[in-house]
């Protein structure tokens, strides 16, 4: 069975973080969530990287805020592919955020998606996961299906809406 | 053996795409690298993107500059994993590719690394596709042992260089 | 008569998109009002774009947020102006989406607006008909003096509030 | 004949409007080109602006950089369609020039394209122009199909490129 | 009697303006306040702005938002010292208002105070009549000592709060 | 006769306050020009800013880059106009300069002019002056007629080389 | 015993300063806490900087918002180490703030914290001290293993909140 | 004898922090320069931090660039003061560089000094230094004499050359 690690560098990140575990549930897949603080807890962090993949983990997603150092730093220790989700602050939207996980030297890639897309960091370790696995792969198309017809749904419901106006 | 596809929305993109290519031919992985642009030829990107899984690419690469919709665009029709590759424009250093990129709505990712991070992009799609094979991943650890000896090369160098300052 | 399209990518963008479609009907000018997700009904959007001036649609307003691609790609299957709506974000206050619409590559137009600019993304679109139709160029012209009597009247009820200070 | 003019802030700006007179003349269509300052000769701008449309002028242009205020002051004066197009400025690569075009206040549109997009604004023109002029419309369907081919061209060089490697 | 003209562009600016209004009523100095439009009622910018020296008026604040021209305007029809206060918007908290009214072109300079700085646009018009003005000049030195006292007091009072700690 | 001083904090900006020294020179103005470091003489903008007014100064303009303090520490000390002039950095075209210039606390103010705005500076120190001094008011009419002119000499030029294509 | 001086430009930045303070307390760290302004009491900011030293301070941390100028004021008349605190503002979050107190030019450092970041600006504080004075050291490294603490503590409470999921 | 490291994530960052290297030596000050990189070389960033106390390092400059957080980085491994040296880079003239820098969680302070600010890294060190070590003070005040000579020097060259003029 597949695995995914969900790191945020503080517990007040879980609500960012709940609809990546959420859509990992959904498909399935088994997701270890932990609170590791690149700046707190670093040989927490050095600990958990490297022995990430010989644990059984296959993607980690490092959700984190302002100098958000999680996702490069978990990366400087593992080969697993790491998802970087930069959490929402104040200066420009979380702009701080943004730039700290996306803009990371050569050698070391961060996965990164948009400003607090918990749902999509889950969807792309999803995606990534379907390389190996078949079943996931396929669950991701019926997914897919799903939120065409939600969109249809929603224009069909406009429509409706609109006469009445 | 694995495949990943290399798309760049012009050719003048070449550049900023080959360090991918380079990075992906050292580690044995076959790479198509073609040029679609989203908006000059969405039909082409629509095939592309939809028959990519059954062709047997397991990762693709997107490199556009800025307002660059190729990597959302191709998500839209695939649910192989994405790469966004932001190329550097002069609208801040790049910051409207990165945000067209990154920035994707909730069911739809993006894997976006850094701009112009070719060579990131290339090592991103390679991790993902150790998750499926091993010797991919191996080669990964020995590539991350590599750049550790660079790093402590460059230092070495350094010590000797000031010692003549 | 006159046909405007107006799609939105979600339906919670239906309030930026509203005062659009009220200039539009205090013109007298029709407007078809669409759920259509780049993104998540790429099929669908494809279509709607490639058929739109076979179905009388003269001018498209698109509004999207985030990674706004919904207008680049319409724009890419029709060669009907495309009238690009930003819709603000927790992101700098829109920039990703203006910056997503507006940078288009050569050859690919999209006329933008400013961020929640729907009332003059209906103006516009009206502005674009009155190049053909003369009634609706004189309706402008209308509206045009309307504008002007209503700031008036603002600093003549300025005027008033000041003496009383 | 369809007749659009051309006005740029400053004879400086010449080199990022001949892109948009060039594909006016592919297209057969007559094209004005003025030097007007809505800073510096601002009643020529008013008497430009409020002849135009009885002058037999459709689509204006307006090309301006840094406070670039002469899409606006145009708007003011017609109800013709009003494209602004940002000049590039050393102020984080022409934002200052594209903020004070595109976010116009409500009832007074500027139509946006991107910086130094001159190429795109003279195509928003002829696909405004499309709306009442079909021989424009299909040469705009021709000049897509052949921006498909470029690409198409682009793509095979590249092929053959690659193999050379 | 010296006299300044206070415009804003829309009526709803009226609460950035009011300290302006205040501190000028503070030191005897005559205000005009108007609500004039440089888009909505451009003819009257242009009559306000060319007679304003003939009608007296020795300094002129305009106050907007958004892509602020209003000072832009004015200034073009007159060789009085105009004072632009940019209004607060969503954009970056107001970036695009500064940067429309701070980034003059070469010759027509308008003199920018902060974000939604009334006081200050007050206190500036100030500063340029003491120029000619003694009784002003003096004025201005006893409201800098005042705020001197003020700073003082806060301090005192400070050191007051923090002993109950 | 009318008095200006114009300080820069780094002889390295002279080229950026140029334009307003020549331009004073060509209305007649005396200009004062010192080089006065906030950080690194500050007695000395100490000294300066607090007897200005007593030495017949009557507007002073403050040239300075990044963390640009020199407008406001001299503004701190005297109840003259002053104006800042932001001269361009590496952070993002000056951003850094100019809004540390332009942003002031309620209570001081910085008349604030574009980044390396040179001319404008100067020109904003005329209008100033022309309150006083009617001589100034009428050569800077002149200058605005010379300055529409110019404009159209160059509308001309154009014509002419329009023509040639 | 060591001693700290905190200057606040405002009494309305003291939410931000507290946690500084209460740092410096509980670390048994003596902290004078002032307002004093670079702006409204520039005599204060001089004569406070200058006697700091010798009045036993050994290092001052300055607060301040907008056009920051407390820090760079303060750090020219004195060789102590100045700490920079931006205060948040609506302009991109305090962007304005950050870049007024960071970007000082050569010869004058003020070591900047991040936006409303008090409690490291006093921990900041407190690092500088435990050059002299092991025992803050000392007390820093308690200080350390408490946060690992709290957030193994915090990891702990997450792990039992996810099973109740 | 005081010890400052400096080290840099990269040894292309060397021209950035030679300024750095070159104060520390003019002061007398040995500074250890190392190139460790927090993602290339993560062990021995962690090994370097964590002994460098005991190694009698009292300070550590780091330098590094875009995604930096090499400052963070070490100094979640130490109490001693760590000052973050941004290098510029193509995003924004170094903000990515800063923003990741400065903006540090609660707890794990970095000073953070102005994009590619060498010297004064270098001189904040050297004030830290000199809350311990009287002497390094005493040079201080003596290096600030110079700086105030040298802009007085400056300021005397100009009144020279403009007399010329």
């Amino acid at each position: 069975m597949a695995k995914v690690a969900i790191i945020m560098g503080s517990k007040s990140d879980l609500p960012v973080v709940k609809p990546a575990v959420k859509v990992l549930k959904d498909f399935g897949v088994e997701a270890q969530v932990r609170v590791i603080s690149a700046h707190r807890t670093p040989e927490e962090a050095h600990a958990f990287a490297s022995s990430a993949r010989e644990n059984g983990t296959e993607v980690i997603i490092c959700a984190a805020g302002k100098a958000a150092h999680l996702g490069g730093v978990v990366a400087a220790y593992t080969t697993l592919p790491v998802i970087g989700l930069p959490v929402k602050t104040d200066m420009m939207g979380g702009l701080d955020s943004l730039l700290s996980i996306v803009q990371m030297p050569s050698g070391i890639p961060v996965a990164t998606v948009g400003v607090n897309g918990g749902e999509n960091a889950g969807l792309l370790a999803l995606q990534m996961l379907g390389i190996k696995y078949p079943e996931i792969a396929e669950k991701l198309s019926a997914y897919k299906q799903a939120m065409k017809q939600k969109i249809a749904a929603d224009d069909a419901a406009l429509q409706a809406e609109l006469k009445e106006l």
